[in-house]
């Protein structure tokens, strides 16, 4: 099952993170971005092959000690559809290394619309005779808003195809707390959309104990974290904020089980920037991305427990 | 302003209709799919085209009598990149048209990632020294489920570039309820979105008296409908649920002000698969979609009074 194997390789890597994978122009050193500008110019084309071309070099540094990645989809899509080709084999080369991979599109619509995208990042599309895969990522993370409706096409289609779905429940950021945390009969709305997700995919549980929708929740709030895990016993956490946004490894910690298991704790900028730290033009991205790496998997090594 | 801009397109055919442009392999007549796959094989490349191709055909045969279309994300995607190439043409098709053209996206991120996609889809992205438009939609849907920092980058953009959102609300399928409708502190949870998308627009009031974050809200639930009409009154409307989903017109007339104004009612698949009723296995396919549109408008006449 699919969280089973993601569970599997966090053990087998001992490090429960995941890299976000989410490039900017600015991001990529200048070497990489004036090679791919002086070949086909100040293009989308250009900053998309840019784009891959970093992607790789942070896989290649990063796969023998990081069990997934998390590529935003938005900084594709800023690119156009040069960006979401180069979204696409990103996908395909962290897969090809070994890489359990997260599409983040926070996708959510209704029926039809629910089912083909669906189809588009974790199924496939019969064109003529012929099945074909367009993404075919192990697990994206979905919006909830729209209720159960909005949910139940990417958990079947989850079913379907051995994949998993993270959906938002307590967000990372400040404003979160604006509609998330308001009160409704006693429980504050995450709540209500953790027991949701948790009553949706009560049937899926798989080997590790996991259902195939899992949540993301932020490393931000702490106390929510841990409230959530005792609550959510077979949802699998996804959890941002760690890092850059202010979570440290201690509050990152709540989201896992007494096993260890249960959750991957997302680190972006800090490792994919980390070659701005180091004065040497970013030559040396991959080294730093690396050591960064390296660091955040001896932090959080440092407060959780692997049984 | 980019609502004056909407809402004089709609006096000016007397016709508040938004055509969803959501195509699917099986929505698109066979002699244009067949044509496609003889040249490109049975492959996404030759669906996409067959998506524009379809497109162009509707919006041809529509744009004297629509003012605006609204192609949903969700069915590019499902082709991949070439299918995101499909979607950003069908636009700039349909702007060249005159059309004013709404992407149904359904983005919804925090921080740097809703910059992303705002100038993903409504503003501009520099690669070297040169600013390059992705998209350039005059305006998108948008989930606001993380709160006010995931929706205004969004209006940040659309003050910049002159485009506009459209948050959810109150969305039209049977389990929006399911957490729209819980109640807080004596309003529900839509109510409490409306009333933050109101506040947070408050200055961005056009001529026509509405302000750049539109509402989503269903012509599924009139009585919500005519009650969120009554409370958000600088708030531009698009409205999905009519035909198909269930919605007639006298549901849909709730959405309007008394001079008529202030909503778009979207209709998708009632036109675009218009030719399915037929019985000429679609090359009246365009001639059936704008008989159905008139009808629809003709509806819709029958219960709004433009003034």
């Amino acid at each position: 099952m699919s969280f089973d194997i993601l569970q599997a390789k966090i053990l087998d890597k001992q490090n429960p993170t995941v890299v976000g994978l989410d490039p900017l122009p600015d991001y990529v050193p200048r070497h990489i971005m004036d090679r791919h500008i002086a070949d086909k110019g100040e293009t989308l084309k250009a900053a998309a092959d840019a784009f891959y071309e970093f992607n790789c070099g942070l896989i290649d540094a990063l796969d023998d000690i990081i069990p997934a990645v998390k590529p935003q989809s938005a900084y594709y899509e800023l690119l156009g559809a040069a960006g979401v080709q180069s979204f696409k084999k990103t996908a395909d080369y962290a897969k090809a290394k070994g890489l359990y991979v997260i599409a983040d599109v926070k996708r959510g619509d209704i029926g039809s619309t629910a089912e083909a995208y669906s189809a588009a990042y974790l199924g496939g599309v019969k064109i003529g005779g012929t099945e074909l895969f367009p993404f075919d990522f192990d697990a994206i993370t979905v919006n909830g808003y729209l209720g159960s409706d909005g949910i139940t096409p990417f958990l079947e289609t989850s079913i379907k195809r051995d994949k998993a779905i993270f959906v938002l429940v307590k967000t990372s950021n400040p404003s979160s707390a604006e509609l998330q945390d308001q009160e409704i009969g006693g429980r504050t709305l995450y709540t209500v959309v953790g027991d949701l997700l948790a009553e949706l995919s009560k049937d899926t549980v798989g080997a590790f104990g996991y259902s195939r929708i899992g949540a993301v929740v932020g490393a931000t709030y702490p106390d929510e974290l841990k409230r959530l895990r005792q609550r959510l016993r077979h949802t699998f956490f996804l959890v941002p904020g760690y890092g850059v946004q202010g979570g440290g490894a201690s509050d990152a910690a709540h989201a896992f089980d007494d096993r260890g298991c249960g959750a991957v704790v997302n680190s972006s900028r800090a490792i994919i920037c980390a070659w701005k730290k180091t004065g040497n033009s970013g030559r040396d991205y991959a080294e730093a991305a690396r050591s960064e790496a390296i660091k955040m998997r001896d932090d959080l090594r440092g407060v959780i427990c692997f049984k």
